[in-house]
């Protein structure tokens, strides 16, 4: 049985990552393959319950080392428990979210990317994706998805201001900029199935 | 207005470190200090929500890295809400567990000694105590007692094997030789109030 392969979706709030792991999930079905679809932070029981503690409460309700420790828990138990165990099996698992979010949201300020990797290491040995989508939307096109969906309601992290949104998106384009083997940025803009097009073409390489 | 003192008891189940804790918070403000009583896990509402994942469920509910990143989560929120702000207003802090107990029970196996302490400079800042007592006790004086006082109830890490306790205790005998200043291992056999006067002369250097 061949291991399957791990492929993540990242980019701020609205970008098409929940909207595309559901297409490219199909997709990759009707390819035959066995596919899981999964979250961050969550995704296995643990990480479900970390997840309560940290997307409730105050904006400051962590301080942001306490933080991005938990989100670390979280993750070292999403792979252990859900991701390795169904990529030994053979299936693919697509993650709406991994560890390029704790780069991009929780190495600001107080904590660098290097203390981000460094939990990672600890956490979950360092246990990366084999292709991670990075979806980016021209200014303004992002938080006008959103709204329309959500009418204004926000999570403790995805309720921030837009100076905090700009900061994520330039982590996350430094980021493709330094693992352009693992990382492909991918235009997120017009239709649905568009998008879903450029996602399996950029995953081309990595098909049976 | 001078910084408080942070003090911690450690030592295995049983050893007496709640017992004295509040034996010595009474002697210190005896003396007239105002003085704060705290645990780990927990001690703030962001670390006892944390407590409740760690302490219930499976005695496998998580993986040792994920179990060890909790507990540092726990402690940055803890440091970072509690004992902080009582020692800059002056008081003194009296922890029932801290960093050792981490390094006691996570470093071992899986992970080691400097993973612990990583964990701990990422989330607090390395933040250290003042003293450290580690209570000790001849085998099986600890089990008597906290079986006489459980009737042999016990949480999901109290109910691991007798090796495991002696690994344990192991792990706290080289944390004191590591760190003489620091540390002070105490007799924690005889009566109560025996005790109480050994870890008060054990702070002597400390008292104002
Ligand atoms: N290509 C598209 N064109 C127009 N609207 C879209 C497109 N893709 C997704 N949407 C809509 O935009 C909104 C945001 O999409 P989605 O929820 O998939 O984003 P997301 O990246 O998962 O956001 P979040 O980070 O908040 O979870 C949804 O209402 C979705 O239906
Ligand atoms: N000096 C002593 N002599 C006899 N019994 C004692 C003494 N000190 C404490 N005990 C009793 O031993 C039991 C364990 O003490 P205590 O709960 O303080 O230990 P602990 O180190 O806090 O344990 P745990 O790690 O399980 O919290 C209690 O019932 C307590 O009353
Ligand atoms: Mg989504
Ligand atoms: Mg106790």
């Amino acid at each position: 049985m061949t291991r399957g392969r791990f492929i993540t979706l990242e980019g701020g709030e609205g970008a098409g990552k929940s909207t595309q792991l559901k297409a490219l999930a199909a997709a990759l079905r009707g390819r035959g393959l066995d596919v899981v679809e999964t979250r961050e932070p969550g995704g296995s029981e643990g990480a479900e319950a970390i997840r309560a503690l940290l997307l409730t409460g105050e904006a400051d309700r962590w301080n942001p080392r306490a933080e991005a420790l938990l989100f670390a828990a979280a993750r070292s138990d999403h792979v252990d428990k859900t991701i390795r165990p169904a990529l030994e099996r053979g299936a693919w698992v697509l993650s709406d979210r991994f560890l390029d979010s704790s780069r991009a949201y929780q190495g600001m300020g107080d904590l660098g990317d290097a203390d981000i990797l460094t939990l990672h290491q600890i956490g979950s040995g360092g246990f990366a994706p084999d292709r991670s989508f990075f979806l980016f939307l021209p200014d303004g096109e992002a938080e006008r998805r959103a709204h329309d969906r959500d009418g204004g309601a926000a999570d403790r992290i995805g309720g921030r201001d837009p100076a905090f949104h700009r900061a994520v998106a330039d982590r996350f384009a430094r980021i493709a900029a330094q693992e352009p083997d693992r990382v492909r940025s991918i235009d997120a803009s017009g239709e649905r199935a568009e998008v879903t097009a450029r996602l399996m073409e950029a995953l081309d390489d990595l098909l049976p």
